[in-house]
């Protein structure tokens, strides 16, 4: 039996053709993710397949019609395991952030479902009427509008097999991850380097020459603090005193950070304080 | 010709084959887009066609090469028009967020290359060297690990597409979306309903058959209200008092919700207040 029986309904199967491929393709060849494709309109019943119509109160766009999606969510609780329900994913920009910490309770899961939509979205009853039979979760995957939910469905699947026991080969890790819980939460990776060691003119930093384990740690680490200085001010704003040795405050403050234990957050030296 | 020229460089085109179905497949087909995928692995020299190799310094995971980057990058600079450079796309967890205004501004764009890594990311020094040449956006599409850059590459184009003059057609529409600038930044878009107006038992919130459309648009502002604040938090946090009406700030107040005048925020009455 696989880790993981995964539905996915849609207008557009073929754009989830991604999931044939690199990590996720292997999982499935393995037998470890059991990926059912759906066609939404298999469950039109006109003859047009129509799956949207026009939004009741007015304004643009379509809406998705509340029959196929019902009837297409009863056939995937039909062909599923006897006795289980999926916990149905739904894409929307108007859910909960998908973050590494939801990927990995997802994780957890035997079966998910997935529901991307298209157009303004799907009619409302049908996610309140699916809630009364399995667990919902309504996820974005940022800040920004997609076409559809079809590219955020392989956002979250790619997230979470990379989870799964096994999955994961040599050449790929988590342990080091940007978002992994321990060492590296709320800091962003810092650079990496392989051979040769002078390409184009430009030299590998020597401390990653040096053999020194310690010290090359101590210098990601530092890295780390910067990347995320630069690129995040909003995961600095996270970091809690207690995470840092004495050391690395010393690093933080060479970078015009210090504790502020008013404002229980470290604070840029240059940033003026709030009135 | 096109309004936008888009190259990607990868060790796996066939993730891109979404790039040829609905919104972006339309505009490639109309000639709106130009998307030419390059296999990184024609520039390698070996006979095993070699892309990564061990990090300096240690540790878990392997770094992608320079010279097959370097030579991706030579040959797609040339490849483009005379005289013209691309900005250069770097999916990468430690790069900034890529939003909504991040897309509009790479929409802007007349020519865009996407460098999506995989293992542990690229050797940093051909960022480095790119950056002397053409602009660089090292981007992240979310707190979320990915196996590779290829499906944020087909996020970030898809949100980058919709935005370009023409692509969006009438089913679709972005005047009303979640994170567009005006009445619904920071605001999430609430419930949307479609015929019948009774299904599986369930009515149509009656407002929404009124015909008035003052209090239509009222109605979904107050729902956006309340989705924000049970979903994102964190956007609630960043509304400012003058951007709602005195009668919105009396529906905020029965969300729970008052402005803070010291803490220059709304703050929900049975948050405690922070020592």
């Amino acid at each position: 039996m696989s880790d993981m029986r995964i539905d996915v309904v849609t207008i557009f199967p073929e754009y989830l053709e991604p999931l044939n491929v690199s990590l996720v393709g292997k999982a499935r060849a393995r037998g470890q993710l059991d990926v059912h494709l759906h066609d939404l309109r298999s469950w039109t019943t006109d003859i047009h397949r129509t799956v949207d119509d026009t939004p009741y109160g007015g304004g643009p766009g379509m809406v998705m019609k509340p029959e196929p999606w019902g009837a297409a969510l009863d056939a995937v609780l039909a062909a599923g395991p006897e006795g289980e329900v999926p916990t149905l994913v739904v894409p929307t920009p108007s859910g909960r952030s998908f973050t590494q910490e939801l990927a990995q309770d997802l994780a957890s899961r035997s079966w998910l479902a997935f529901a991307p939509a298209r157009y303004e979205g799907i009619d409302r009853r049908v996610i309140e009427e699916a809630a009364t039979r399995m667990p919902v979760v309504e996820a974005s995957i940022g800040d920004y509008v997609l076409a559809g939910g079809e590219v955020a469905v392989l956002v979250m699947v790619e997230a979470i097999a990379r989870l799964l026991p096994g999955v994961l080969g040599n050449a790929e890790s988590h342990r080091d991850d940007s978002f992994a819980p321990g060492a590296m939460a709320d800091l962003l990776e810092g650079p990496v380097y392989t051979k040769p060691a002078e390409w184009r003119g430009r030299e590998v930093p020597e401390i990653l020459l040096s053999g020194h384990h310690g010290k090359i740690a101590q210098w990601r680490r530092e890295q780390a603090f910067a990347r995320t200085l630069a690129n995040r001010p909003d995961l600095v704003a996270r970091w809690q005193r207690e995470a840092f040795t004495k050391k690395e405050r010393e690093a933080l403050s060479v970078l015009g950070l210090a504790w502020d234990e008013a404002a229980g957050r470290f604070r840029s030296a240059v940033e003026p304080v709030e009135e």
